[in-house]
């Protein structure tokens, strides 16, 4: 091991439920980091990589029944091996950063809070797959489940599968949200994503430069 | 529950490397059962629903290199869940008897013993899928790793992800299968597939009709 030394990337990821507006300000703190002039991977999830956005199509399209949670719970965390092992870990090793749309908690989340899988089984899952690797830190976009799916409405593409769920799946996605936001306060920012758009940019570049750009 | 007694249907797998003759027997026994009047499904893995052979056709087409070991782990046991959920579970308490092309066995052999995850990891995350069902009988075809291939050149088809494997890699699934054979000597049924097609027919169905037919 020689050369200059080299930082660990930071691992950033968003999370919420349907049209929380994750996309939106994944965008956002991009263009914030590349004035920082900060070498980062803008990334999401379930997909990443070729393989893992085949098995995305399988998880995001057709009819809510067209698998159980455990299945999805597979699916997702096989997706998720193949993403951290061929880009996240690589570009955190390199020093670069992540900026990664929804990841582990979407997981626990979606198949575990309110697909009604053991949270201690979808934690075994995880570190067969991707042993302890965690976020930095996850801002977790929190928005009432009508406001949320109303702004769906408006870019509804074919990639629907969740969002056709229920209602009461819906709230029971932003309650979960919510939990891990309180059980993992060290790392996760709760925000209220009913805020304008800037606001709530302006929070979380905030939160960032103060915790991982002191000398920048 | 009332009604008349209705047994559970016979459970019934056939493993082994490639191009060891699996499809033919199970063609072989199907029609065998058929003549007895057993009412069975005949189904294959990865597949056996629409979901499953979706996540098939990710794991058995292009390159070697499209997958890790455990990715394909996690594909397989959710096509897997699927298949059991759907197809396996129901057929078996309504009675109905199972002819599988590879199951359980081919997952601990591929992914474990050739592919280098620990046993005792793939167990776990079997029982977080399907609980704890197992075949009833296993076929296991054995076959050297050449005669094998040589077979398999003539039918070559788009699924030859496994087949374009090293050489060493086949060794391994072959060693695999026939520690899986020992160790589950109650349930499995080594046979030497280098003897003709009928032959070993023959040792399947009188295998079958003594074990589960006595009375038909």
């Amino acid at each position: 091991m020689t050369g200059v030394y080299q930082p660990r990337g930071r691992f950033i990821t968003f999370e919420g439920g349907e049209g929380a507006g994750k996309s939106t300000q994944v965008r956002s703190v991009a263009i914030f980091l590349e004035r920082k002039g900060i070498d980062f991977v803008l990334t999401r999830e379930p997909g990443g990589t070729s393989g893992a956005e085949a098995i995305r199509e399988l998880l995001v399209t057709g009819s809510p029944a067209r698998w159980d949670s455990t299945v999805e719970a597979l699916l997702n965390t096989a997706s998720r091996r193949d993403h951290v092992e061929r880009v996240i870990r690589p570009a955190l090793e390199k020093g670069r950063w992540i900026l990664c749309d929804r990841f582990l908690d979407s997981t626990m989340v979606y198949q575990g809070y309110a697909g009604g899988i053991q949270i201690a089984d979808l934690e075994r899952l995880t570190a067969f797959a991707i042993g302890t690797l965690k976020p930095d830190i996850t801002f977790i976009l929190d928005i009432p489940v009508a406001e949320g799916l109303a702004r769906t409405k408006r870019r509804r593409g074919h990639e629907n599968r969740f969002e056709n769920r229920e209602d009461e799946f819906h709230e029971a996605v932003r309650i979960g949200f919510q939990k891990i936001a309180q059980r993992a306060s060290q790392r996760c920012v709760l925000l209220d994503a009913t805020q304008p758009e800037e606001t709530v940019t302006h929070r979380i570049t905030s939160i960032i430069q103060e915790k991982f750009l002191i000398d920048v």
